[in-house]
């Protein structure tokens, strides 16, 4: 038997597409589900037929004669013939390969025409503009996309049209104009390729299809497989369709239509139609359409027939359905059918209207609804119903709006938040000793650095509205000033940010406070049935242990220390430790800072009430609790001046600053390294968890599970010592339920992980260090200056410190992941990097086996529902 | 038949490492080699016996039976008997595993001495104070090592015996004395174990067998074994050995002797010997030893015997040995042999002579040399034969001596080079802009950093001496003065540094010119003809490149452009580009910079004469080129002051060094990312080198062969982009023979080496920003910070920057040959980091299968040989 190339659309089905193609798999199927009647008829060329032509350089033996086979069923069918003077079958002719793939031959519209069925169409519709209007349009796009003409030489026939009969728009062309046009396209056609245009259907027909093969070899779709690592031997489809039209009278019209609501997910069909229009009329706006709801005055039939098409394809896709419909001369056809884009709130109604309805299982019901978009259900918004001056904008660094009184250091932003008052920090960039700033403010707004900058990041983590870069701002801190476009504002005056927007306004907008809808908590409640990844947070203060808590999460994934000496009360005490002259002294500072260091992790076990808590041992550079080298010298020069007593002292901590400052500090004395160099330091830390650990118990009867975190390992021996120093440390003070672990953050523990491993109860992946290593990014420097282009050229599609970079810093993350768990079975795996909050990777996650994902308190019902939809589509893989 | 678990010397060879662990091996190899006459008779115990011992918790059944039997065999052999109250057989009893492990019990001395047998020793050797000391030493040993009696009971023991004898020295208690502390002695044992010590010389020998089973087990082993990854189950054997005496009167004696001069490699024995003395008076250095060649006075036919068996042992062995013996009344017996440590020379001259005298195979004799010491012959050296006083030390830093006037600038360095003289620069630590000053100065010497610093890293590349982070200077530049131990220093002053031994004086020390002798010639070349690893260098300059030529370099594996960029008359031009306002003010500027580039390149093509030239386009981030951000504060201030005309353009300047200021420009905007954001910088390079290559080969007829490399490559599309400018520019100026490849610097991209690999011709293992990458250091802050207490805490044994850290950035280096050859079979492979240089990590490239390594250029002899000792190796290990 020979092989078989075309496969009509009532043959195929949806898993087809290796074969057909997805666009004509994705016909079938619908063809398939809604029956033969109800999709224009047609049929798909496989792409092994294309296979086939591109190795031997012509159309393979039986082609032809099957394609014959097909247009007389596909004419038989629809009850026209191609070429019919009277009332003509017309087809497209579209290109489909397994993936969509720009850069290849896309469509051929209103194939059939020629100047004796143009004829029959302009009957057939009653429209002979529209039908020479047609005849021109197909001339045009078969030379451009069929022979490769350059389209300038149509526009510049088509601007001489309009020149010489002194009209503006191409819609002014009278049917003279367009029959002349069709003309003169012809001749250019003719001019171009040496040979006549086709009147024959069946040239036409043959060029086309030939015309998709050549374009699977053409320049760009090449570019594009390169680029996309897709197989030049797969080849495309080319799919041969009968068009219908929506403007032939008062019985035929077009429209589209959401199975459901699709801003609220109310389980009403909406949408718009028009009679007697196509249904690019109704997507351009030129006339004003119908609510779908009016169909039933105007077309009974057809609008019952197509509330049961919709409720069948919402059962069928299990997804509420955004559709495309034409009816010609009373009959409906579906064009299209695809997965309704839906706010939020609607995605999450849909879900438990769909659960209710046993339209779909939970599973199913969770795996509607975009992860990502969620976080808008969990921050306050500008009232949209309230109009306002958009001032500036900027990136939208960090979800929820702000509004409140304009500060420009974060000692004023806490000394405001100390009277009552709603301030926004305005900076130019943050840095670390900005950050007791970030939890005194509303909401922070900075002209300079994008959305993985110090300022976007922190504010993430703390829940705290951000936009950043909003480089039409001149901020002039001494002046106390921020000018944008004309105006200027100073501290005090009232501005409001939103960060889910990036917009900036003097107005006073009222803000909408989030809530989460019972619906909403109904989700999150079946994404915990569904998830086998734990949720934890990372969280720092007991206010954000406590958030997080409400939002669900398991524990604290990373509880950061050095936020701790930020704070004004500990600031004077870390410094004085780090300028210590000697040990004794050093110790003696540290004795102070423990008390205090044992409050904080108190506050934190109190609010997780027996969760794990995992506390990272002190990881920055020492530097950064230091004043900047600039500011001392600066002191140093006024004390030298004013003869002052503090000079000598000055002169001491100028030393100090200048001896620690490093060149790279992300590479530099952080991490188990000041454990290493300075041991006391982790032994007070040890000290003060034991210690808040045995108080909390006392207090509460709730003994913490603590998880000491040793950050930015790269040899197991370097572990192995501070296991040594956290476990003699914890048995002084009579620490017993704890464990020992380590940040995997360095590309070369990865490599190391199973030695490492012999030293560690858990694993934690820092995603964030290990993709600056992995890539040679720093984050700070690279967002802003090199991300964007990066972007742009194509080189990278998001920022990896958004989403995990699967290849690279992904595999790395398997590899350790792989060999702890070769070396301990047991060994418990997290991550807790920025990408802990991000869907996409938290699918990478749970398919590489992790325990569990940490993220920002406001993340976490994200990850909730994320982690589920990680496990339904793992399920669906694995054998029964 | 029951487990052989005992093994006599005569029955084992060196390959059962396994069975009778290393020295047993080594004992068993030399015995087989000598004959059993030579080496002092024994019988080793096995590993076997010892897991048995462990599993079982007592010895295996026949042991005892096989001990007897062997000790029976033994004191045949020696024809004494243990415990002998005439002339007894003593013997030593000692631990040995597979591997050295320190941590187990070591050695027990004496064995077989008892009340009775301690005078027959004391007759036999005419000493009875020494039979005496021997048996307190023994009983002493016994209980400390064999039952864990504390030291501190013996000591104080021996001070009360000397305070009741009023004497200050050990060697003061006579006869009397140390009989009663032997008697002592015995008491603390009975003491502490509850126990008579035993007299019977058969329980001696099974308690000491017990006692190193029992070590393998100690804490200290554990321990020693977690570090260094040695499995438990080895076990460790036993060495039971007769004692010999070289202090039983005139035809006795002791001595060291090597096969050849161990200073010159003259093949004539050298070495030193006492008559009646043990080998421990020998190396004590008590008594005055006498040449080797006079005991062919003394004792001639114990001479001879020697002399015969150091020619055998250095054929068997195939290197120059290092031996112990012992002449026990008239009888010569071998105690030790072992590969002699010897200075360079002395290397080259036994390799060349052992090859002329048939004795070796060229491999084999560059196996004897220690590739890394050969630096030592490339470099002048201080006169030794002359005194002078050291000023100050520091790291030796890059080898060599140099004398000149200090100078602080490199300004100030180029100025007196200009004008003949010789100066050495002294700077409290080096940047990128004093590089200038490096090739005008005959050394350097900083007060910080060490071996990885700045100054260390370029000064071995332009093999210029360097002593680095010698502490004790204060630097004070703008005294223009050096301080160091109360002597001051001022410009202008001669200095003279020893950057091989890290010595500073102000002597002037005459310096000797090293020479490559013929001798060096010879083993270069052979190691050319047995090596299949390529040599490049990495070359900067003209000059560069011709001394790497003489020294044998086959091309350039790396030549940074940016330092180009530094010289005086080109820096002002990079800084108007860097500074240019727009892209037609940039453009300007590069046209500038193109002739100096060109000819540059030139330069360098015609001294490589046609060999590769492998060109890295601009790599460091463009703030390097610009002044210090507080430099041009203070500029920007004072021209405000001054009203002056300059100040909009330093404003101007201020502004974009402040924009272009990184907080981690290691990991910031440079490498491919300029290219990227500029390629009107790399195109302007590569016009460079296309017209830089024509010029030559019209001049010259010596075409270049160019690899232009570009490094930092992360992404696929990064290379695929700059192919493209490189590929259009090179067409465009009509370069021929040339290809392109990419450094290998990052993690990702040795995961990603497949698809980078597509746009690949070459990949250069970029090892030093691997290293930092893979590991999270960078080089500049750890170095000094960190280094140094890792090595003392055992984490680290090398700096990762001198020797590849081999199971992380190593591992990183063979996944990316791999993907990378998987993908294009014939892919070059080089490596271009400061490990090109270090013959351990060459080992480890040649292993990896790459083409070639490129290093310094005056390691580029030291690299052949370690190229042809790694094939040496290799071949070594492949079937025939």
């Amino acid at each position: 038997m020979p092989t078989k190339y075309v496969y009509e659309f009532s043959e195929g089905s949806a898993d087809q597409r290796e074969l057909l193609g997805g666009k004509g798999a994705n016909l079938a199927e619908m063809t398939r589900v809604l029956g033969p009647d109800r999709v224009p008829a047609g049929f798909t060329i496989t792409t092994e037929a294309c296979v086939e032509y591109m190795r031997e350089g012509t159309e393979p033996p039986g082609l032809e004669e099957q394609v014959d086979e097909a247009l007389a069923k596909l004419e038989e069918r629809a009850g026209r013939r191609l070429g019919d003077p009277e009332d003509p079958l017309l087809v497209s002719v579209r290109s489909g390969a397994r993936e969509s793939m720009p850069g290849m031959l896309d469509t051929v519209l209103n194939l059939g025409l020629n100047d004796r069925s143009v004829e029959g169409l302009a009957r057939a519709t009653g429209n002979e503009r529209f039908a020479w209007d047609s005849f021109r349009r197909f001339v045009q796009m078969f030379g451009n996309v069929v022979r490769g003409i350059r389209g300038e030489r149509y526009e510049d026939a088509i601007k001489a049209a309009k020149r010489d009969r002194e009209v503006k728009q191409d819609t002014e062309l009278d049917v003279d104009a367009l029959r002349e046009l069709t003309g003169t396209f012809r001749s250019i056609y003719r001019e171009e390729t040496g040979e006549e245009f086709p009147a024959d259907p069946r040239e036409q027909l043959r060029h086309a299809i030939r015309a998709v093969f050549d374009s699977w070899s053409g320049e760009r779709a090449v570019a594009y497989r390169r680029l996309n690592g897709i197989p030049d031997e797969w080849g495309t489809a080319v799919n041969v369709q009968q068009m219908v039209f929506g403007n032939k009278g008062p019985t035929s019209g077009s429209g589209v239509a959401f199975s459901r609501d699709e801003v609220t997910g109310a389980p009403e069909p909406s949408g718009d139609f028009l009679i007697d229009a196509q249904g690019e009329d109704v997507v351009s706006g030129v006339r004003n359409t119908l609510d779908i709801a009016r169909l039933a005055d105007e077309l009974p039939d057809a609008h019952r027939e197509l509330m049961d098409i919709l409720r069948t394809l919402e059962c069928h896709y299990k997804d509420m359905q955004d559709t495309e419909f034409t009816i010609e001369e009373g009959r409906l056809y579906l064009l299209q059918t695809r997965a309704a884009k839906r706010p939020a709130q609607a995605a999450v109604r849909f879900a438990v209207d769909a659960v209710e309805e046993g339209l779909l299982t939970k599973p199913e019901a969770l795996l509607t609804i975009d992860a990502a978009a969620l976080d808008a259900l969990l921050h306050p918004t500008f009232d949209p119903q309230v109009d306002y001056e958009v001032l500036a904008r900027g990136v939208a660094a960090s979800p929820g709006a702000a509004k409140g009184e304009i500060v420009f250091t974060a000692g004023a932003a806490v000394r405001a938040a100390g009277e009552g008052r709603e301030v926004v920090l305005v900076r130019p960039f943050t840095e670390a000793d900005d950050v007791a700033g970030f939890d005194a403010a509303r909401g922070i707004l900075t002209s300079e650095g994008g959305k993985a900058s110090h300022a976007a990041l922190v504010a993430r983590g703390m829940g705290r509205p951000c936009v950043c870069g909003a480089s039409d701002l001149e901020i002039d801190l001494s002046a106390g000033t921020v000018s944008v476009n004309g105006t200027t504002l100073s501290e005090g005056d009232r501005i409001a940010i939103d960060g889910t927007t990036g917009t900036i306004t003097v107005d006073d907008v009222p803000l909408i406070e989030p809530e989460i809808t019972e619906e909403f908590r109904t989700v999150l409640a079946w994404a915990d049935e569904v998830r086998e990844l734990g949720v934890r947070t990372n969280a720092d203060t007991p206010a954000d242990a406590r958030r997080a808590r409400q939002f669900g999460a398991q524990g604290i994934g990373l509880c950061r220390t050095e936020h701790m000496f930020l704070a004004a009360d500990r600031a004077p005490k870390m410094r004085a430790m780090i300028l210590a002259a000697d040990r004794d002294e050093r110790r003696a500072a540290l004795d102070e800072l423990l008390p205090l260091q044992q409050e904080d992790f108190e506050g934190i076990f109190e609010a997780m009430e027996g969760l794990p808590v995992t506390i990272r041992l002190l990881d920055p550079p020492l530097h950064e609790f230091l004043p900047h080298p600039a500011d001392v010298e600066r002191d140093v020069e006024r004390a030298r001046i004013e003869q002052s007593d503090d000079l000598q002292e000055l002169e001491h901590t100028l030393e100090r600053v200048h001896s620690l400052a490093e060149t790279n500090p992300m590479l530099g004395t952080r991490g188990v390294r000041l454990g290493i160099l300075h041991p006391e330091i982790s032994e007070m830390q040890v000290r003060a968890i034991a210690r808040g650990g045995r108080a909390v118990r006392e207090r509460t009867g709730h003994a913490p599970h603590v998880e000491i975190m040793v950050p930015l390992v790269d040899y197991e021996r370097e572990l192995e010592l501070m296991r040594e120093l956290i476990v003699r440390t914890a048995e002084e003070e009579g620490l017993e339920d704890y464990s020992v672990g380590t940040m995997i953050e360095l590309p070369r523990a990865c490599f190391l992980a199973d030695r490492i491993a012999r030293h560690a109860d858990f694993f934690s992946f820092g995603t964030n260090d290990l993709t600056q290593t992995a890539l040679g990014f720093s984050r700070d420097d690279i967002e802003g200056k090199i991300l964007a282009r990066y972007i742009d050229m194509r080189i990278l599609d998001r920022s990896p410190f958004e989403a995990i970079d699967e290849p690279g810093v992904g595999q790395l993350v398997r590899m350790g992941a792989w060999l702890g768990r070769k070396e301990k079975l047991d060994l418990k795996l997290g991550i807790c990097g920025e990408h802990g909050g991000d869907p996409q990777s938290i699918a990478f996650f749970a398919e590489s086996g992790l325990d569990y994902v940490s993220c920002s308190p406001y993340r976490v019902p994200v990850a909730r529902v994320a982690a589920a939809q990680a496990a339904a589509r793992i399920r669906a893989w694995e054998p029964d």
